[in-house]
């Protein structure tokens, strides 16, 4: 679809780009389909690998651009389709927490809020669309250092006239419900009238599920449009409000005419100026999103009504600090992210560094740092793909970044899973088990399961699919409890365990006790039907990393036990009183003692679940190399791939790299390359897990291999693999691959490893690493590792297998 | 936008068109912006004045064709929006009284079903869209004989491979659940590998409302595709059935692959086929609709699975009789409708005859004949303007035709009232009167008053606009008296009077006696505040128009109980005891004798309302001559058009029209021009009233002039006003100016008057009409009127003025 650019053609493009080109001294990377990589220079810095671009636009691969390109700040997410519109696009504003459930068969999701960004242009009577006319030097470019998006390009009309066009766009990282449009239009040749006609529109859907009652539309004080909309069952107040601003290049404008524009639920302007020939007219959209879900307004009983005053007033206060004003607040927030959190990599191929950035960009705005009460989602906000719902993703891919570079937000990530014992003990219950069972898919609070029961239809009987994971995809109780514990010993923090973590310790450890059936002929407890990690595996009998999570979880109970009843302090009565401590410890004690373990067969293989070794092994090359996801059920229903020894996604391999001082490394060597040869990676969670195991295992050019593939989970060529958003816990898994993988970084009981394995391209890495509250700079290259203590605090590091201490603000080198 | 064609170019598409061209032998008309007349041959018969085309495809003018190429047969209306995708489309799919309300806060409308027309081809991996490549030779066409939509087009891809298209479309005349569509393909210098993607759409919404729970999606017996889904509130189950039959001209053939794809609220296929350069694949999707709220299913209480059961077996049904099978009965279908509806003129303009025959197209597919239970919409069911709601428009503008044509019909449409007296009761009450005060807005028969409470938003305080018309246009009561006593007269149908009619005409009245407020300056009951026809003008006090059918209304049921009284049969029994009569009588004759009913001033102007002559008068020109509607607005404030002569529609003309006995003819004739010069018609039901006024007063150019003007409602240049479906208040309008206007007829007492004044460019004009019964057929030229008497008994019909007896079979003409 797309031709290879000429350095100079991505020189010329970046000039119209209204970003003057200093140097451009490297070799412009072509970047499979779509996806480029620009660097160039944007006066004020350099701008080398902060910058992704699409080079032209299409209508069919919209999709992946709206998601890549969104544009947030942990409290909402806006897609990135373009101000006017084409078929296909799937304009997505969505807020955190704002769950709703359309009707009694559908399960809940975070509703797409009315629209903000269309912008219809219609010039000289000539609609502006890029399905006529032509379009020359098109560049869109997300620049990962402030998170703004620009898009320029000419554009002959029809009649023939010519236009320049420029469309920025930000989401405030320093004020999180506010968010800008400027557009910029210089008629070439001609004097133009040009009609704007934008506002708010409610029309939007979920995949056609309305969640809004239509809601009160009104201009106010002359210049602000508000749009309030209540959802129909949840009942969050969504309160939409914006204006809009023209000026000129010698100062604001006032249209000929404005008129309002009132539809059902649609409210905006139509407004009519006239641009001279050469002239370039400014159009700046400011808007501001509140809800009476917002965490300001928790305990409030009129939440609805101060989202509505508060989001007038922070408007009206944008209104006077203008476009640039809002926007340098933003810019300076994002600065301030990168400064604690920038991983800079120097490779042979500068695409690396691109690939870490574009995670921490997400990983940045896909978590509401400050809000127990909300999870991160599947897809973010980026898109409505899995409803918002949250995974045990979050804790296994996603967690280990925000424990050691944002622990606060880890804490509140962790107590929203502690909020969450309320619908796990309700599922528990509901299923006949005790304790906490945690919902495979949570959202909010008070919501408990929110796996949908039933997908597609049975194409042979007609009647619709049933839903396993909700049921029987039953790790994610232990993962959460591995995720506690591992928060714990890298932060150390004691209050949030005497507060949260001891109760979910406990409490999952109740569940596991329960869940467990007794197997007379093992003489042990075993853990029947369920599904583990690998979901092309379904009612399968002692799933390894099922058991061993499990025997993890039961065994941090017991740990915890033993701390609060040396303690015999307040916590531990609260305990005793809630769990009767002494029972407990039997109980747990007693499932954990027998609870069956699978062992490693004759050639050292961890058999993935009981029969496993009896499945037939295929020939699965033909799906290994295909260039799209799923090939494999073009040829085989799901009957068929549950009896062969084929692999969605690393399974047992990750549980290798969680327990990683449980097996020894020839067993983990023999296992990965057993595995890695049955696994598709059809999953985005799998190959950042085999990176990872290959740094460990000293496969460089392999763990590499796999770093590029978790980039290309989003940044690939598969162009409509993030139509339905992101995958936030490929970002995590990026971010592993490089601090755990290459960094070497391990926690390793309460020790801090870091052994690095850098791959041979890469020059140097530099990473930061928040260790019980002190925040360290690992500096790598070929030669050293350089540990540097910014803290206030000295602490120990295990330096390539060497313990040492580093005082607060010294640096250790240890060489190779 | 489009360029004038010439007759050759208009040749060679109707040729490309696949109808063979046998004469063209008078002018190709051209006719405003984008809407043609073609006459050519179908082979089969001369296709003069019956197909109205689109030449070129436009984005920005989809709304018009959507809605005047509708299908339909009363029982749904399928909006002709393309296969392919474009910005803009509306995918209307609507059934007749499955009205469903969102929630609390909106009004009842109905609901847009899954969509079936929806159809994406990607050929050689190019999608179809005539947003990309080269079209040429486009050409659609509504055949108003058979109701078949047919497009053909050239299509030459963004590579450069030329494809010929063919998509044919029809909704069953013969069998109201069925309907299908072709696609025929033929890649000219290319073979090709052809991907269909299609199925059943649940995403659509009314403009953002979502009226259906998901429903199930199944795929039955390995080829039909079924979705069930329930309305949310209304609770109605709508059953949609399709499958795919592939073909060639040589047989059928099976795709190379045929997927399922199922999605949320989608269910669909994806088959892969070749085709070989210059073969030509047909596609045939058919299709069945059903519904539970079906009038076959009346009062059953398995209705919703009797429609999924009926939807499927008869999508079978249709699958054996195949495409064509299926479209040959709906000709027939067609065939006998125009055979007893077909009006002929015989113009130096054919647009003339064209502009009939669409409106006669569109009187037939708006009306369920058969089923008392639902009206006819105001859009009927052409899009979602006016939520499927019915108004006055049904009994005044578009009842005489079905009176005159089809008895049973209107038979039908005025039970619908008489099921409506629960609504109107309660309205009645709610509002402190008595009787029955009919909604302004009807939907279901349960449902009472809908219309909207709230507008848009007033531009300078913020607020809703309240809509008033559901509270005090009021004149809708007295129409539908009116209506029912039109009726009677003209089919001499006392069971219906006896069943249906006396109710609705004493009930009526009751409001009316029950609404009137004494004035005692004026020693006479008056009618405050009230809006009449003309709804520029709000809070009016004795409206004229009000006031006259009020007291007709009261005169109507004065003659019923007069009439019941000296029958003193059950009849009479019935209606005293519901009634009372004799109280009844008593205050509807009291008031009535002392209602006030405006009087022409010292000029002859009968006043709209009270104080009308002291409103200001100015120049309207500006306003007349724009070329949109409502410009008015532009300039003034709807406080400030209230105080102005002027108005939206002829208010006090449709009174002189509808009782034309009641005013001198040189009164008529002040008024007329006193008005006319005073009205902007931005009703679409303004010029009828003009055009049949001007026919009696003599004034024929003027009369000819307003007919003209009644085609450019749908059919005119201004592209966007059917947007939201046609008018059909406006269809009937257009018969009004022909058999009433041009044609002359006239129902006075009860009496048939035929009194011609025809056109100066027409030469001949033939129109049936049944009257009491009997089948007479009008064939007026210049020189003379023939009435023929088609029926079994002798009629008297008043020709020119002279009652003349026709005896069955018997012709009488009357030359001028």
């Amino acid at each position: 679809m797309l031709a290879q650019l000429s350095k100079a053609d991505m020189e010329q493009r970046a000039l119209l780009s209204g970003y003057p080109l200093l140097s451009c001294n490297g070799p412009i990377i072509f970047r499979k389909a779509a996806i480029y990589m620009l660097k160039y220079d944007l006066g004020t810095g350099n701008k080398e690998n902060w910058l992704i671009a699409e080079t032209d636009f299409d209508v069919e691969h919209q999709g992946k651009c709206e998601a890549i390109f969104c544009q947030g700040n942990g409290y909402l997410g806006q897609r990135a389709a373009l101000e006017e519109e084409y078929v296909r696009q799937t304009r997505d504003l969505l807020v955190t927490g704002t769950f709703n459930r359309f009707d009694e068969q559908e399960v809940c999701e975070l509703p797409n809020l009315p629209d903000l960004t269309r912008i219809q242009l219609t010039l000289n009577g000539e609609r502006f669309s890029m399905d006529h006319g032509t379009v020359t030097d098109y560049l869109r470019v997300l620049d990962l250092e402030n998170g703004e998006v620009t898009r320029t390009l000419s554009w002959t009309s029809p009649k023939g006239f010519r236009y320049a066009f420029r469309f920025e766009r930000f989401v405030s990282l320093a004020q999180e419900h506010l968010s800008g449009i400027r557009v910029c239009i210089t008629p070439v040749d001609t004097d133009c009238t040009l009609v704007v006609e934008s506002g708010i529109n409610g029309q939007v859907t979920c995949t056609g599920s309305q969640h809004f009652h239509e809601g009160e539309k009104r201009f106010l004080n002359g210049r602000i449009l508000s749009m309030v909309s209540r959802t129909i069952q949840s009942d969050v107040t969504c309160c939409l409000h914006t204006a809009f601003v023209f000026s000129t290049q010698t100062g604001s404008v006032q249209p000929e005419q404005q008129i309002p524009v009132i539809d059902r639920r649609y409210l905006g302007i139509r407004a009519t100026l006239h641009i001279s020939a050469g002239q370039t007219l400014i159009i700046d959209k400011l808007s501001s999103v509140t809800t009476s879900r917002d965490l300001a307004y928790e305990g409030q009983t009129e939440a609805a009504l101060c989202a509505q005053q508060d989001g007038l007033s922070m408007l009206e206060s944008a209104l006077e600090a203008g476009y640039e004003g809002l926007r340098d607040a933003s810019r300076q927030a994002w600065a301030a992210f990168w400064q604690a959190s920038d991983i800079r990599i120097t490779s042979s191929h500068p695409f690396d560094q691109l690939q870490i950035r574009f995670a921490l960009y997400h990983l940045n705005i896909m978590a509401k740092k400050d809000d127990p009460r909300v999870g991160i989602g599947a897809k973010g906000m980026t898109g409505e793909g899995y409803k918002g719902h949250s995974f045990w993703d979050t804790e296994i891919f996603i967690l280990p970044y925000f424990i050691l570079t944002w622990p606060d937000a880890a804490k509140s990530l962790l107590t929203y899973r502690y909020k969450g014992l309320y619908g796990a003990r309700i599922k528990a219950k509901e299923n006949g088990y005790e304790g906490a069972m945690y919902p495979w898919e949570s959202a909010w609070i008070d919501d408990g399961e929110v796996t949908p029961k039933l997908g597609g239809a049975d194409i042979v009987t007609g009647k619709p699919i049933p839903i396993l994971t909700g049921m029987i995809e039953q790790h994610i109780t232990a993962d959460i409890a591995f995720a506690v514990d591992l928060y714990s010993r890298i932060t150390g923090d004691q209050e949030f365990m005497d507060r949260y973590g001891y109760e979910i310790l406990i409490d999952t450890a109740r569940f596991w006790a329960s869940r467990v059936t007794w197997d007379t002929n093992r003489n042990a407890y075993v853990i029947l039907d369920v599904i583990g990690p690998d979901e092309y595996k379904e009612h399968v009998n002692n799933n390894a990393y099922t058991n061993y999570m499990a025997y993890h979880n039961l065994e941090l109970a017991l740990n915890a036990i033993e701390t609060l009843k040396e303690r015999q302090d307040d916590v531990c009565a609260h305990m005793d009183e809630m769990f009767c401590l002494e029972v407990t410890e039997q109980k747990i004690r007693n499932v954990m003692d027998r609870l069956y373990l699978p062992q490693p067969d004759a050639n050292g293989i961890v058999p993935q679940f009981d029969g496993y070794a009896q499945l037939q092994s295929i020939d699965l090359s033909k799906y290994k190399n295909a260039d799209k996801l799923g090939t494999i059920y073009d040829d085989l229903n799901p009957e068929q791939i549950n009896g062969i020894q084929v692999h969605k996604q690393a399974d047992t391999l990750v549980l290798m790299l969680l327990m990683d001082n449980l097996f020894p490394q020839d067993l983990k060597v023999r296992n990965f390359y057993f595995y890695e040869s049955r696994t598709l990676h059809d999953s985005s969670l799998s190959k950042s897990t085999h990176s990872v195991l290959a740094s460990d295992l000293g496969e460089k050019d392999m763990a590499y291999r796999f770093y590029n593939g978790c980039g290309d989970v989003d940044l690939g060529p598969k162009m409509n693999t993030s139509d339905m958003g992101v995958h936030t816990a490929s970002m995590g898994g990026i971010w592993q691959c490089v601090v755990y993988g290459f960094g070497g970084v391990r926690v390793v009981s309460d020790e801090l490893h870091i052994a690095p394995h850098l791959p041979d391209a890469w020059q140097e890495l530099t990473f930061p690493l928040i260790w019980h509250g002190q925040r360290l700079m690992v500096y790598i290259t070929p030669e050293h590792c350089i540990a540097e203590n910014q803290g206030a605090e000295a602490v120990v590091v295990t330096l390539c297998g060497k313990p040492t201490a580093i005082g607060a603000g010294e640096a250790v080198q240890t060489d190779f």
